[in-house]
């Protein structure tokens, strides 16, 4: 994540979860280290899996403890073992305790989508296809969600209703077709937008080509569909799967040619990469 | 959820989602519904599970059309079936198709950590032992994760770090101990807070309740170690089990008679209710 | 503007320009109108031009009283006259008076940018060359800024950084050539994004349409060169004229057959429509 | 500016204008610098004019940069001319990339106004009347446009509607006269709020003096009432001339002993002063 | 309070005060109101004086629920005995339970500063001094505090320190003395800004009036150099009495034509008004 | 104050404080300090009493110039006397002269409370009974004054609505009881939660050990009364006295046995201590 991105957005993000986290105070800590106390704390795997989110993870501490330090043995996207150690964690005791639990809940999601993407984008290792994610992300998260998409071998869709036209069915429906509906979006959408068309069968496939769309989704389509829809496209604009796109779906349409697949399932049902904060050294005072 | 919380706490992270997904206008439906238009979507599920999160799903579609209206067909907490008609949702089309993608990231995720909790607080549905949660929520989600933990049929653990004194392993140590972490926090937190021990040992439950802590953790025990601390403790505080608390490891201690048994992975890896929203229909203008 | 927009985005720009404005109360309005009276005033023309941004100029009174309404005469995007009456403005007096000079801030500013781009479009009128604008819009105000230059009959171009690429020279000297700097951007950003390659030269023109750039900016060409680009071009992308576009060099070059030229200058450096609030008329209390 | 006004004010203004133009990531910086990278930049005036903001322009960049600098030949109110070196930006590439657009909007404005602000002063140099601006300011850059104005040697009218009282016509209408409405003003604004009326004839003037104002406008008045109006008051109060006042209208009026003259043109209608960042160096990494 | 500044200033503050009391939900309350029911409850005055901030008491029930009502038997700026019935309060009792503290701790808070204010302007009746209030404030309380002191019969001083000029000893060292800070004020603050001197001797007074103060301070004198320095000053300027106000101070000086007598402590002392609020009735469900 | 705290929490409060206070600019500064100059000024006591709140009085003049620096001779907590130099302050004079006035009613306000409550609990030293705030602080300023008492030597009650139960009048009354009401809260709060039934007679408080209260409030009861319910509660629950409780009444109930007395006078009726800031050393430039 670039310097710019943590500033202007994620930091806002991270202290409003770490807010979240704490009203006033943490009672607990504010018992036992009621003064400053420098110390240091491992960062263990406790699953095997890809690794995502460290800067995110540091940037936590730093936030209530600007000396914080994350020396980190491992790096985002790599992959790693159960019981390996990551990372040492130095600063403020404090800071440390009050902020293990924000922190790891940033870095376990984010590790937890990036070892399900390293999975499915192996699959397309050594085609022209590539896995990208969807807007299915947890409010509030889409940012770190994407970048642990990334970290996973994935890359990213669309960042938001603003950045591209996509028409869907209901969209369609309301413009009165598919070739009404690009022309609306070529006339109102700033000329930069790609416009995309989701299609459902190969007639809107045809349509939505004739009407100039720049990226055709094959939605739901099987694999004989798919293949024929590619065949339509022609390379006239850029494809895209979409649908219930696991590991299994993925290696069956892996040699279609389509340029893009997209996968939900990614983002929203991925499951957190077990990882844990132990072993607390506090420095003689 | 109460209007008060809706108000004062969820209002502001879901109009923060619906920002985030819309940086100044959704493109594609600006295209094709340049001006108000009366129409009805349906919501329906392509899952078994439990619902959870209506009355957000319905808010984020009246943050952006104060008259848009659910109707709702079941209730939080409804055990809903593949196929089944949730809700209508009328307002302005352009709301539906907007906070389409936001609303439904709610309702999606809250309706999977409702389907999770149920299927696990079941086990525990003859027993005096009841399900929580923790603080294993996603970063900004807290409120309406707990929310979908208890329309799952769990109850809730502290909110955050202020809400109560939790002593683990790190904070004993820098205490010098459990009975000098103990006499801290009662010492220096409100006196209206509880103090739980996370206890990895029988000594440690020993030591905890002979501190006077008012819950006992029993962290990651065996099935009859676990048995023998509720004997130790003998009522005199409430205890709580954990460790990787899922459906088998639940059925395992079910008649132990512990008070609480919490789990993490009803929040961080519940993964999501499939759920849709279908067939837009426009009202004549 | 959609309600959408003006509800998650306008609005906090308006009430943090009130607030700008009035840091705890109007003291000349409260000494005057130390209670609700019911009041109507008049919105006229000082000036001949393009109005734009009524629905912002109500929502500013609407903001101070929800009660307010603006009976508009004429509607975003028409050609007003000097003296001619607008609208009626009624509502709480003191709404009335406290909003009037923020109300007018914004529509002043927002008709000066739509009457100078209406002044340059209509050189574009019978051509197939659309006017857009820039990123050179005053901080804080490009969402009113863009909708002011579509009321003028111009389009837009991308939102912001973070919308499509665009590659200057200091980009690709960064990336070291043309080549490179496409490449890396179709490798790293969304795949919707669009890229577009500043051309300063017919050379660049031409990497720029073999690194497979989607549009290509024509930056400060003169009539021949350009008409030449465009030529090189051959419609594999879509080509944009930038560069002191006034409306001098804008008919210059009108039927070369560019597809956008676009001008800073539109939003940069319009100056106001001067427009005046008349003649309150206090109801009877 | 002073460092608590930077702090207080512009800092939050400043990184909101960066948000509004970086939704998340600078995809086309990110894409050709993915790593940080010392880089200087120059900054060359295109146009003759006043530079006023250089404090803003240097602060933009250091939201993003901390380490970023602004080593500048010039300072704000200095003359400058065509193809003139005015400073060197220096820092991490990407913050220079992607902070240009946010910075020059800022400082292009600000030149502008100075510029505006300068012609016009120049004309009163030597005589005893001050020249002023208005509240017809961009929202949300009333703090940014009031530095420029005195760059530009120009003075500051009241803040807003909290700092001082003025009576309009439709606020003496709303009070049943001139004596009623100053009479009202002094029993409820604040004891340290001076008075300003706004009189549209000699006998507004007579009667704002003869109720106690503290300043009185001359608004829109030819030359030879003006100089009666400054009889009138005769130093009981003092007097501010306004009503389009361009160069000409004050060189008509500069003799006449009113003690200020304000303009709105100098923060509406100023146009900004072209600036540009060239010639970007990467440092070797 | 208008509704302008409750609407741009109070409510957020408001909203802000009922945050720091739920950090999600009022866990009492959610035990034993499940659901939404009607109730009512009565505002009760537990000891004499002045009532002030009736409106923003109902603004804090309203809230939280928008149909909530206060029908008030007093008004803002009356006196109550105690045991008098002052309002009863209708809505959700849900609200009426998790906003009585915040609305309470508003109300008691401005009716005791109205009744200490009420006290000390009695003194001044049938003078021609006014009594006001100062900066010494609670933070974040300024707005509701200024409020009450008008409502108990004072005036307001200065709104804060960008609102007038005020010199006091570190200003007058910092300028090289009287004359230069006076001579400095009027050359850079807007023209609109009064110039007031802190004077602790007459021969302070003298120079400031020399220097042309609008309004002198005299700060902590006797009475008897107080009469000599109002004599000074001789109507050139306003005068304002200082230092440790009380009832018996304001009556020892009240005779002596100061135009202002300022208190701190109105604010910063006045100690609460008991005010409770009792018999809940909830209406049939 | 943890640093913690600080960042969470303080800071923004603070800096809103100082928003409150400076509009734009402090306008007498400006005048008089154009540009930075090093200068330090002494904190002197002005009355006998107890200091409370220092870091957030450095925290205020830091947060106006990061190298601001308070070099205090006492601590929170200490006794101080009048004329007592307390702390010197060293920065830039532009922050010392703008933030004084905010830093001082922090720490004025603070240190009223301290007092307050020293005097209070000073009562209690030798006894097993402590002293405890209520939630009759002042908006937005919870953290501080809670802060405030415990440097006076008290103790914290529950920090909001959401921390733990306390069932009252009203709240039985909705749920037809006092064992209706503690059930109820029971199985919807958090298990973390204390459950505390206020009490207003004997009969009540048996009920409310009967259904397993942890806290028992002795509301406004007579010493016999107070006595013979401490007899009745016999250890099963802590037990707080409440209602009026000054000095007086604390001492007559000292020996009682009751474990902790809360009042609410201690924060809302404290009034300030009176502090001084004077003789700013400017450094030679």
């Amino acid at each position: 994540m670039s310097p710019i991105t943590m500033t202007l957005v994620a930091d806002d993000l991270i202290r409003q979860a770490l807010r979240e986290d704490i009203t006033y105070e943490d009672v607990s800590t504010a018992a036992v280290c009621p003064g400053p106390r420098q110390a240091t704390v491992d960062l263990i795997a406790k699953e095997d899996g890809v690794i995502a989110g460290l800067p995110i993870f540091e940037r936590t501490f730093q936030l209530l403890d600007p000396g914080a330090r994350v020396d980190a043995r491992v790096a985002d996207g790599d992959e790693v073992r159960t019981g390996q150690l990551l990372a040492e964690v130095s600063g403020d005791a404090r800071a440390l305790l009050s902020g293990e639990r924000v922190a790891l809940n940033y870095l376990q999601r984010m590790s937890g989508i990036a070892t399900a993407t390293r999975r499915v984008a192996r699959v397309l290792a050594s085609t022209g296809t590539r896995l990208v994610d969807t807007r299915k992300t947890c409010p509030n998260m889409r940012v770190f969600e994407r970048e642990a998409v990334r970290a996973g071998g994935g890359g990213n869709h669309r960042y938001n209703l603003s950045s591209a036209v996509m028409l869907k069915d209901n969209h369609i429906d309301a413009a009165g077709g598919v070739a009404a509906a690009v022309r609306a979006a070529r006339a109102t959408a700033p000329f930069t937008c790609t416009i995309e068309v989701e299609c459902e069968t190969l007639d809107m496939v045809r349509e939505a080509i004739q009407a100039g769309a720049d990226i055709i989704m094959l939605d739901n389509m099987g694999r004989e569909e798919m293949r024929e829809a590619v065949a339509i496209v022609g390379g006239r604009a850029l494809t895209e799967a979409s649908g219930n796109m696991d590991e299994g779906r993925v290696r069956e349409i892996a040699d279609l040619g389509v340029d893009f697949i997209s996968s939900g399932a990614l983002t929203h049902s991925a499951g957190i990469l077990d990882l844990s904060m132990k072993h607390l050294r506090l420095r003689d005072a």
